[in-house]
């Protein structure tokens, strides 16, 4: 059956590609996917597909029921963007000013389209059945997964499957890890206020602009000084945003960013620390912060038993070669919920090639995958649902 | 003739009042003032008076001819707004958000509306002539004044005057010195290019946002330990914009500030450090930077003979307790290269009382003056032509 | 044979006790080892031990040869002290002002002398050798054990073994790893030079204090923004000296601080780092660097085969509950050097108690151990003698 | 009169430069004079003076008695050195390690010795007293002089006269100002307690030292940020002490510094600045300062007759163009206690030429003068003693 199936993927591969096409040309930032949404739910009604709309938010969940009895396993794809201007120059560029799929979120949601189609044609050959989760806002804590857990799109699932295009792995290959995977992400907004005035007249002011500079430095000695060096954690300040002219001294700055860590000691720490900094530069210089640190996604643990299964999986379908062991990683992935949850695994598939273009890392604005690495994901979830539902 | 003067001025208070209410309400930035200068044009031609449009940009230059011929005196208005958001609960709050009149220029132009309506009205009295040159552009070098004077606003004119509302001296009260008085102000813009990337993944990158964060803290040397402590110098960065999103590093940053000096060679050493530093940073970090740095106004000097008259002319007329001796200040104001060109002087008029609204510094978000200044300020301007032209 | 040289070094406890105090009480600085070598080579000879001093520079080299041929292994002990002041108040503090035991190298030296003694005394049961290693010098990069290497201390070895006192370990139990253990250790010392001058003229000079404290800040983001989160390292400046009064401006500052890596890739990098932040930042202020920088111990690698022996061998002699398996730690050790050549493993031995006073970290001034440990220790290295050529 | 002791002077000009070299090879830093005092007193008793020794500590205080009545001038020299490493090179370098007439104390200690002799050997022609203050421990709050002044060394003195030796100054040249000529001088030790440890383990410690390098930069922001810009300040840390080995985190810091400033309300700002910035920056990583902050000496304030009399004695006696007029500089002199009690005035010797040893700043470690300043600065005196006393 995988034979068939993986050929009938192959020939809708134009069709891949002018979905992602589609989708990167017009991206939405997370929570604000509603035209992405509706593309979505689109095409899955055109194939024919039951499906429910609005599920934790903008998410969609289809079912794809086979025709005879057995397990009920999940697929799922991420569809938000990023606040992140595209740069590079393609046919497909962003014609949204400063939004990007930067991250190849895109392409998830091509590949499980290809995927949705190509099951559900053949559905009648599958026993059990396959829940397509197509889930907003993965970029942004607090996250789609978690919502769209609690409005139950893993009821009754037996094992859940997730992957992300890779451009740090060669087009080919497939990233397993058991274990801790990806980091748990957390994310704070500092607010400093200080004293405004002419910029001719310090010494009449606060300089909010001045505190928080002297804050992002010594944000740096977490990482450097407070943190067990055997364990990994990364402390970024992503935007810093203070000041509306050049000669006027700034009465507030906002830093935004996230923190990332495997140890949930260390990521208590870390927040402590943070706290402890801010606060006690803010009474060096006489100004006043606001802190606000949300505790976003888990760490994302893989499972050992279907890490395995995914390793021999891989092997028998795509070759021994194409296996990779993946190191942990500081990024962080809400489909951490769902492996809370449930059994599973999220698998990284390689994305770059010699072509400069598809050698960016992922947030990069120049960030582009190849687009051969769709039907290679698309496979393997074609693989998975044939080794539980074949 | 004086008093008469200054009787019809008082009969117009609450005009002065109106026109600088709808001019703080509707405030349009540096070089984008096209509203407020057809506004001023407007009240000009309503008064008689002969003008002329367009001036070296938003510039408006009228003239009153008077009665029999004499000397040739030009009182000047600054008119632009500053990108600030005004935060303080009045009726007359700006409507524009972002926009606000935080340093006086609303009240400067109505000042010298009324001056002018009044000379107008009693233009046959006069010997001689007064040129009112409504300025636009004072709060972003290069500034409006050396445009209109190049586009021959100062023609002819024999002495100069100016005047600013000042919150740091009491209503009543007029502030006057010799010699250099107000900075030369700089202005400079540096964008910092690092790598975006991951904001999980700093070792992919370049971190942007903290290298712009360290060249903050080093510019604070150039004042601390590069500048001779017994000179005068101050290094703002007034805006510090760098990143899109908490979880993306940034790859670049933009930093815009200004540098005050009275001191050439100080002024000189202030940029060449500023260069070194920004670029032995990036060095440092492997970031790179472009530097834009401009020359703005020079130092503002009051010729020691005009000074002297001034303060023969308001103790006279206001009371030798009204005169305040002003210390050097590190703001910096076109109304410098009408004094390079002729004599005259520039004058601080209090604007400050009880009232806690009225005590913010300029550029404050909260910034407002006690409206009874400008019947003073307008009073001074009506004492210089009696001086002058009587 | 164990229960009875066991049982033979529980009578010993008391002298190890008195060695190990006046060990405490006399220390030396790494490469100034002269007095405690005499010492012990005072001691081997009395207990009739052929040994050879000076060996690689104040090393010792005994030699006990068993009753019959067989394996020839070598135990390691260090016994150099740090520059550290000791503020413990008990009978046995140091006698140096200045210079301490402040690492447990005291306890190494008397825990093998016992071993020596007991070996020794029942040396015609042993089948093979034991060579005794007195190693100076670990605390300070070269360090003695290269040079005792190069002059010949592990030849005809087959396998090598050291302890290491540990006070993050209760008592009672051993700590093993296999692999990579401990880190690879270098040394920089940087020298600033500015400008010196008077205290009150800054603009004169270039403040090599102020350059230095800048690079001590910029130095933190090599860990927390240039290395791979996920790799492990540490940069610390261990010391800072600059200036000589409070009113002169200094003209040079001294840093002399330590990195710590495992990954070799990652030591590189961040020599590199190092370089060009300290370069990058002198330019910046026309300051002057000299950086020394020395490659120190490789990281240390246990060999998974004889750590499984020691993880069975402790299991049987002390109990499993006894074993502790290890993280790697940032710490060093030269002792790296002898796997780099031989087998062996390198185990730590816990050392802490409910007293506080066994509880500061190693290097920390009020540093001490339970001396109960010593004579766990010589256990261990009589059941690896045991088991070797028993 | 004056030609007659001019001349005398010049005579001993060779003696002059023996005493200083002498002195210049036996540096004692301040409270320590006890050899210079000898010295000077030896001398001084010599000459037929009568003396008393120890005034308020090494001081001693001479009086030469004229051969009538008259007023009762005081002149002083200071004879302490610093704690700087001599590294010129001359025959007549310092032979005490780490000490340094790096000021030229040495200097002024000659020339009032060789005007001493002078006056005394013509004392006849006297109508009043000349007082010598050799004035111990000036480069050191508390200083010497005030103790002095307690001990009587003014008692019916009419007026005081100290110069000092200028390399910023040419030689032939004599630098005056009326009014606030010379800083208040502040004295600061911060001592950062923190938590020791290992050099690899940065998270059981407390960085002292790293905490001790973000004051240093933070403690910039006074000047650039906090003080007034008109207003005249200087915040230095001359000594930073931390640490006593590469691979141990230090336990505590210990910074030295000083703060210079003419405006009283701006000497207690940046008094409280710096305790605030110290206290918030341990606040935010954990750490512990005390804090010792001495007021040292009061802003020298040479009374406006005594400058005018000096101005016109200058250009009588060496010509017009001898005549610097200083601007205020940020040294201190606790010469500024003497003129709280009496007139008189502090005036500066050009003591450079083209060649380059005498061009370096003063508490440079290669400093030194040009010896014919010192007949210059001698035949000052004798001016001034035949002014008062002639």
């Amino acid at each position: 059956m995988y034979e068939t199936l993986a050929a009938r993927l192959a020939e809708q591969e134009q069709q891949l590609i002018e979905w992602r096409r589609y989708l990167h040309q017009h991206p939405e930032l997370s929570f604000q996917e509603k035209h992405t949404a509706l593309f979505i739910a689109e095409q899955l009604r055109s194939f024919g597909i039951e499906i429910r709309t609005g599920v934790g938010g903008n998410g969609i969940v289809g079912v794809i029921r086979g025709g005879s009895p057995g397990p009920r396993i999940a697929f799922r794809a991420d569809f938000d963007a990023l606040p992140i201007q595209d740069e590079k120059e393609v046919p497909y560029k962003s014609t949204v000013p400063g939004v990007m799929h930067a991250c190849g979120h895109d392409g998830h949601t091509s590949i499980l389209l290809g995927v949705a189609r190509t099951l559900q044609e053949h559905r009648e050959q599958l026993k059990g059945e396959v829940v397509l989760i197509f889930q907003h806002a993965e970029e942004k804590p607090p996250g789609g997964a978690i919502a769209m857990i609690e409005d139950g799109c893993l009821e009754g699932v037996d094992a859940v499957y997730g992957i992300h295009l890779a451009s740090e792995l060669p087009l080919g290959t497939f990233g397993v890890k058991a274990g801790p995977s990806m980091a748990a992400v957390d994310a704070f907004t500092l607010r400093i206020h200080g004293k405004g005035g002419h910029g001719a007249r310090p010494h009449q002011t606060i300089d909010a602009l001045v505190v928080a500079s002297q804050i992002v430095g010594a944000l740096q000695h977490i990482v450097s000084r407070r943190v067990n060096p055997v364990d990994s954690a990364v402390v970024t300040v992503g935007q810093f945003i203070s000041g509306t002219a050049f000669n006027v001294i700034a009465d507030k700055a906002e830093l935004q960013g996230t923190v990332r860590t495997f140890n949930p000691e260390v990521r208590t720490q870390v927040e402590q620390e943070l706290r402890r900094i801010v606060n006690g530069l803010c009474e060096a210089s006489g100004a006043r912060a606001e802190i606000d640190y949300l505790n976003g996604y888990p760490p994302l643990v893989n499972p050992a038993a279907e890490t395995e299964r995914m390793r021999g999986l891989i092997a028998r379908r795509f070759g021994r070669e194409t296996l990779v062991e993946l190191e942990a990683a500081m990024g962080a992935e809400d489909f951490a919920y769902y492996l809370e949850h449930k059994p599973g695994n999220f698998i990284k598939v390689g994305s770059s090639t010699d072509d400069v273009g598809t050698q960016y890392p992922h947030h990069h604005p120049m960030f582009d995958f190849d687009e051969r690495a769709m039907l290679q994901a698309a496979k393997l979830f074609i693989a998975i649902a044939e080794d539980y539902l074949g």
